[in-house]
């Protein structure tokens, strides 16, 4: 119970450090019957690789996946299907140097509390590759999640001080730009000011939005399983995110009752709601409207400024850190968010198949 | 699987309703051999007892707790704790009118999603009084870890646009009035805005912030059971939360690496750091720091004032929601973060018993 | 973790001690939509009632359950359904001798030993009567699967060396006899050899069979949650067992591939098995015939004749264990055993509905 | 949720079919900072080696392991480990037949009844080869338990109705024969036999037994995760065992309570019983005596001998499996159960750590 699992019926396990041999995955409880394929993975990795973007760190990974069980005459057969991503040949180099010291807003001090030493290549386990787990898991997630008409709409919605301008929002422009910005002018002032970033040796933080449609009503479960508190806990699991909003998010503790609250209509017999401050879940329980949820991302903590830290001897210390990192952590994020949302939804959306007798009848009537 | 249980090593269920016989909670994993009495339980509890303040329902409740099991002589056993607060003849009236309609902000449309019907009176398992449970095992949770040197701080940070002076910080004065704030500048500011907000008959949104100190390095677990995302869940299960944050939160996506990493200093071999804005937590692992969290409550969804619904048939009516409710839900929910905060840390700690062998073999050396 | 909860979507968690203010169990995770009365569990319960039988300790208890949540005009709502029995005045008395010494067969020195004390009174925790919370759980569960057409037979299959007679099976007289057999001969032979055995101031051990009818195929997961697999935690965990056998059980040891294999056979286009030395259950998941499992009990530990043992301070001392005890535990275990059945059995059936991707468009199409 | 993860602290996730690319498994959860090779690995490994032995299949499977993540500079870091086994192009060929047809004994109806479809090349993942997850994972779990003092006598105890000869017990000679038993005389009978039921085409069932030395009293938890009960699902779970016995096991429904009770006795203060029929678990807790159990393995399903079924049509028809079939699984399975039984005591040890305020105050002590 290192915590590597998540999830309770589509159940999903990680493994793998930075510089090992190898990172991967294993599901557990897909359902049986789904056409995947290696591609359908791969795309969704592709929109975390690193090396493709002025602004992501120059190091480049192909990050190839390989399926390993559970697939067969190219349908998942109910059993776990075990993915796997070698670590290339690019992944060495030395680092007894940051085997010495922790660096700062990483978790090189933690680790070495809990387990007494720390696999200190690239950050081991807490590196960003950790993701890729995530992401592989999130592909086969969210296309089953499509079969049942259940879409994403992810992006980037601030970088520093420059967020998006919702009135020019264009879902389309999402992968078309480096930063994953939903408007080309929000990416062009953030583009500058992350060069700014980058020229002084520095790092910036950010936000990422997630809006999942199609959700049927009645998804989540009452008290502590509840659709925002599972979703809460999937985005905060993501490394760097410090903050998570559901809906109108830290902004309805300004606000009244009158003005929070979203008024039921209802036309042609269909129940809606006439605006959603709640991002689509009421009592923990999805309403039918769109799930609006929001990440905040710490700036990326290591950077070539120049930084206090102590050895682990405690001797204080200045450090620069070296080597190709990523000035920000969000536009990369943008697919983990969307992927640890769509294992969360899927994993509700199966745990409510047993709310009601009825529909369980219906289920098993022979 | 409705959701109603909490932890892995310390696990509660909670179960009740508004206006069902008794609402209660069993604590499965307590450690043998801690004192406890119900009036150790009972000092909580008051602390979310409505009807004792003119910023809270008039409703009087003495919620009396009763332990049913669990303790002998006067000492937990190890076994499960049963607890029980019955609910009073005050619980009761006519509750005709909302067992038709959807109160807007709240989970009757969304528990009749679910179930296809739903114990409409006061809420059901969606009423407030469901935190009884989750306070009681608080009380439990909070009275170990403090034997263990692990206390809080919990308090009102913000109602509407006022926020407390943090140069005023006192915390002896939290408990101190009926806002649960911790200075006397912002309680009267806030008791007056509030004034103002009931006679409007409308409600109003709050931020409660917790601080927790004394925890050691290491609780957490990476990647899927880090501490703050383990946290996050905790608080966002409480009714009404709709965002969390950890550290410097929402903030963090504002500012850069070189502001927002803590530097690590040493004072005489002690290993600590500068800031604070991690809020204690580093890669999902607590550094040592106090752990700082505050979660942001929307207004309560219940108000006088007139509302656009619908009944369940699809007609479209206006409501003003009459009776004794609350104009606001932090001053009464901040024990209920501390709650949720306690039982999340002390399984933490419970957790991390096993993360390395040379404890191991120490433990169990005979 | 104190290992008080069982199940994964329909979850139960138990309380209490024999000798304690109540015991109870909360059901999280039932269905709503199931009509469910008080009565409806008493029934269950007062088949392990205490001082109907000579054969049963003559301390009579009402074992009276209450329901405190989860029903709604007569109906499972789907939020947590707790249930609790009052201990009544009967369970007092001196327990200050059982307080000093270990009883052998009993729980009282591996308790001291995990928890450093013990809740002596009546064995606390490990006394047959928190198998008032299985039962309890088990009406319901069997009640729903009753819905679904799957039934049980229960009964008592050996008594010391005198087991029944399969040729003289009467399912109707089960329910008719003290020692809850299923032929007036192996009845009238054990009730004389129990007689003889009490007068002795003996104990004597037992077995129970269940068989589960209508069980649909396809239930259980492959793996470690094998539905033999489960059903031997579950039958394993009441208090006495010693062995548990799934369909031929022991005897499979002894036999070859060409016996022990059930033939496949096709009538009408309908797919069965030409025998069931499986007991149901081909790799952990059911094959449409019954589910045959057998439980061996051991006697009694408490018994009146001499036996030697040790007070916690390691005097050796010889005991008279005084008091009104069961001299068997089978016949009070058959809805036991049936409970934890129909627990395991309506999980595994929940669990199941997730397993196709076709079936799940089916369930949400909209 | 397939029901591929086992255990709660120390858990493990297999995954993996029998004629995929590879099998393997996670560990999460492991202790940081023990030694680990994949020689240690492999030894455990190689004991469930096909080919080898003239009663096994004559497939050679050189099933070498590669461990992929969790182990720096020679010792786990206390993240997943993962490890995986090729499988070898000696694992290929027509399986057009079994694809049609239902084999008796086997798990093709079933896993077609629940998932639609199968894997049916080689059992895919019912096959014996599933076990190879099972059995890295016990060669870390069991060199854990050996650095805690606790080891384990694991062999064939019966085959068909040839016993072992208890007065002639050998441990050092279980691995010295291809039959895994403790004794010659039993082996050179069970080897003739064994050679006769061969030359029939037929197969035969076997039972295995295990002993675990050194066990602390106190592991286990009371009612549903008693000892017993754990290791009762965990050996179930094994493919083809159909029943499960701990101490005394069936025998115990035939004896009284002044037979079957173990006396107390205390020598120089330490306290022992004076006979095991409890097979070392009370009231489903250690009580410091060896963990003794025994499993049934039924025969070989696949025989080559003339078997009825049906096909997927329904239409019946005669079959002959060919192809290289173990006669008997109990000798190859030793191993599995040891570490069914290894994984399962460590995960219990784990558990138990955190029973006791006392030893938490001390182990976090500063």
């Amino acid at each position: 119970m290192s915590g590597s699992s998540y999830g309770t019926i589509f159940k999903i396990t990680t493994w793998g450090e930075s510089h090992g041999a190898a990172l991967g995955m294993v599901i557990d409880g897909c359902p049986a019957g789904l056409n995947l394929t290696e591609e359908d993975v791969q795309a969704y990795l592709n929109r975390r690789r690193p090396g493709y973007s002025q602004f992501s760190t120059p190091r480049k990974e192909s990050d190839t996946v390989e399926i390993l069980s559970g697939i067969f005459n190219g349908k998942t057969t109910g059993t776990p299907i075990s993915m796997l991503v070698r670590n290339t040949s690019e992944r060495s180099g030395d680092y007894s140097d940051i085997a010495e010291y922790y660096r700062p807003g990483h978790a090189d001090y933690t680790f070495d509390q809990k387990y007494g030493f720390r696999d200190y290549r690239g950050g081991g386990r807490s590196s960003g590759r950790e993701t890729i787990g995530r992401v592989a898991a999130g592909a086969v997630a969210a296309k089953i999640l499509k079969e049942l008409g259940i879409t994403f709409t992810t992006y980037v919605s601030s970088i520093g001080d420059i967020s998006i301008k919702r009135e020019l929002f264009d879902a389309s422009y999402i992968q078309k730009n480096e930063l994953n910005m939903p408007d080309p002018e929000s990416y062009q002032a953030a583009a500058e000011y992350l060069s700014d970033v980058m020229a002084e040796n520095d790092s910036i933080g950010s936000s990422v939005e997630c809006a999942v449609h199609g959700v049927p009503a009645g998804l989540g479960e009452p008290v502590f399983d509840k659709l925002d508190a599972c979703l809460a806990k999937a985005i905060m699991s993501i490394g760097a995110v410090k903050a998570v909003e559901i809906g109108d998010g830290t902004e309805v503790s300004k606000h009244k009752g009158s003005y929070n609250n979203d008024a039921f209509q209802s036309t042609n017999g269909i129940i809606t709601k006439a605006t959603n401050h709640s991002g689509g879940i009421l009592g923990g329980i999805s309403d039918g409207s769109d799930i609006l949820l929001r990440a905040h991302f710490k700036a990326t903590p290591s950077i070539a400024s120049r930084q206090q830290t102590v050895k682990q001897s405690g001797e204080q210390i200045d450090i620069h850190i070296r080597g190709r990192h990523d000035p920000i952590i969000g536009p990369r994020a943008v697919v983990v968010v969307e992927s640890m949302a769509a294992i969360t939804l899927l994993d509700m959306l199966l745990q409510n198949m047993s709310a009601r007798l009825d529909k369980i009848k219906t289920f098993y009537q022979r």
